[in-house]
């Protein structure tokens, strides 16, 4: 590994995100540069995803790694609907026509958006309405929050267009978050799940009415930016880490990884803004 | 590994079980060979297990693998009851006189159905009323989705035999249904789960009363049945696989799962049929 | 290992811990020993966690194992609340000072606790009041039955002084209990989870008023020491045994403590008082 390699890493190396300029989707950041809101926007088609929008947000999420700005990135969907997932005219029809080794292309490069998002360090929160389906659920799923309007419809659809519903990690993922027997439900009929049970099943955090729920999403989003954003880091990376740790070894690595959050300027920060009875102000060191 | 082993797990060599002569149950199945029925049927003593209904169900769902016709499978019992596990004379007093090399031959026979449900392709559906305790309440959670009745009373009752909780996989495969914390208070008291815990706690898919839960159970599996059923077996295997994945795992598991799927033609007529605004016929390859 | 150690861990060679002498909390028995109540006992400042009662707690919880007398420990704590978690002045300002390597120390052993709770085979049963912040919120989720009462305000607010939601386990164990979206919610944001959202998210198993709950945590735990308290200590080892091996490994491992109970004499016993219709009476052997 080359020196360069090494200090690209650090943060004094990180660079800023905030002018990045989407093709695929609308990419706008905060004016402090901390919050970033990714909406998919091809309104017309309820938001599909294609080929070059997967590319691009794999790209842009694992690039935020070494952002020097974004904290968190809020994700939805234009006029009023999520996103309805793989297009089957851009994306499905030319599967169907596919050599084995560009379907296994296809889906590792799929898998490889969800592993971006579960892997950048800023917590990514979905705010959905209306249609959210297929690669779209996903999305939401692979999201570290979720909020919805009374309207989302979230379809794990996969067996609609006769495929598993094992589709970028919902058969291990989605358990997880709604239990074993709900998700074996939504993955084997297809069916949409109502905003309603979503939030009776932990996928959703909150319901929010529609002109309101990307404010609400935003409002968690700067909360989280303004927050302790190293640790916050060091939280979702430990929630992906311990995935399928025992309970020893999940108790260990906690050890470490707090005892690193308690090496920070920031945790004095807190306790010294906490004895003043005043705001921490946190930098994220 | 001979060639006639491997022929016989081709899908040309697969055989019918429509006309699978039960000697402990009943088996029922559909006109078309697509769904069977199986219904416990001791309800004079709501249909307790016996040595040799354990081990005919086990030969029975691991032969399922080679099936050419059942599709999926409705579990249930005769006479208002779903199954009242293990019968205690009939049973419990023998394991009560055995040494240690029989009660393990016994523990893992009677895991070795659990398994033998989870791995066949088929999608197990249990229609649950009444009585669901011991060995049944087992069944029921070793199935894929679950429908009940408001008097279905679902007891991991072991400890008041003075066992463990630790039955058949419960102490593993119930907290990720239920939850950690309710599966470990049903686990350690015995107490019933009522119905409307049940589905509350995402145990059951849905409540039905007691004249209609067979028939939501029925159709759940014919429209299962009558659907991609080469990629619901993928989507059953990928819940099984993925039970203890790390994130990035899980992922690759499905890119390749989900590769195989979109090698099907199965894949390609859902496509036709949704461009001809037509309804999709699947055959399963 | 010397024959000594051996003995020492035999049945016959257990001590009793009703007459334990607590230093940093009270400790009190049953008349019978069976069931302990441990109470964090510093009410004018919400019961706060120190150096010393953490060592003492990790310490007695690992004792426990070799406990002749205690079958259930009751956690709870005096005057309204359960516990405010690390002191700040005791706790965070001293960790603020601290070198790496007195860090990783500190947070292992506050690991080690939550390992102490899990690992002994008394089932450990909270009844919590009030505030139940930080560290405190730990001991509730390390615990594995929970009862609460309408103003407990439970909140994993790591985040709030500057640190990861990654403490004592809760980024792996909490998913379990309350689903992957509403801990992250929890984890990330520090904000309090009300009874009412514990109840209706699986973290407590029921909610009683504030002059009922202890009674109500202390009905449940005599109930579990009057049972089968050796197989209620295989139900609670395979439970965090399991936690994460897969499903063919888990079924294996149950099918090895089940037969384990049934070799013991609790299990003729409770036959032979069902077959007597008289109550059964354990012994633990």
């Amino acid at each position: 590994m080359s020196s360069a390699v090494t200090l690209t890493t650090m943060r004094s190396h990180l660079r800023p995100f905030r002018d990045y300029q989407a093709r695929h989707f609308l990419w706008e950041v905060s004016e402090d540069g901390r919050v970033a809101t990714l909406t998919l926007n091809r309104p017309d088609r309820k938001n599909p995803l294609t080929f070059d929008s997967y590319a691009e947000m794999r790209d842009l999420f694992r690039d935020l790694v070494y952002a020097s700005d974004i904290r968190t990135v809020v994700l939805n969907g234009a006029g009023g609907n999520f996103s309805s997932g793989g297009d089957v005219f851009e994306i499905i029809e030319p599967l169907t026509n596919m050599a084995m080794p560009d379907l296994i292309a296809f889906t590792r490069m799929t898998g490889d958006l969800v592993k971006a998002i579960r892997k950048c360090p800023q917590p990514v929160i979905a705010a959905v309405d209306g249609v959210c389906a297929g690669a779209g659920a996903i999305l939401a799923m692979a999201s570290d929050l979720r909020y919805a309007t009374p309207a989302a419809k979230t379809a794990f659809l996969f067996t609609r267009v006769g495929l598993a519903g094992a589709d970028m990690g919902a058969c291990g993922i989605l358990p997880r978050i709604i239990g074993q027997g709900r998700a074996a439900e939504l993955l084997f009929t297809g069916r949409a799940m109502s905003a309603e049970e979503g939030l009776a099943w932990g996928f959703y955090n909150a319901i929010h009415e529609a002109d309101a729920v990307l404010d609400a999403a935003g409002t968690v989003a700067r909360q989280l930016a303004d927050g302790p954003w190293f640790a916050h880091g060091i939280t979702k990376n430990q929630l992906n880490q311990e995935w399928a740790m025992g309970l020893d070894e999940m108790i260990e690595a906690e050890a470490q990884a707090q005892a690193i959050c308690m090496a920070t300027q920031d945790f004095r920060r807190a306790f010294e803004a906490f004895a003043a009875k005043r705001k921490p102000v946190f930098e994220g060191n």
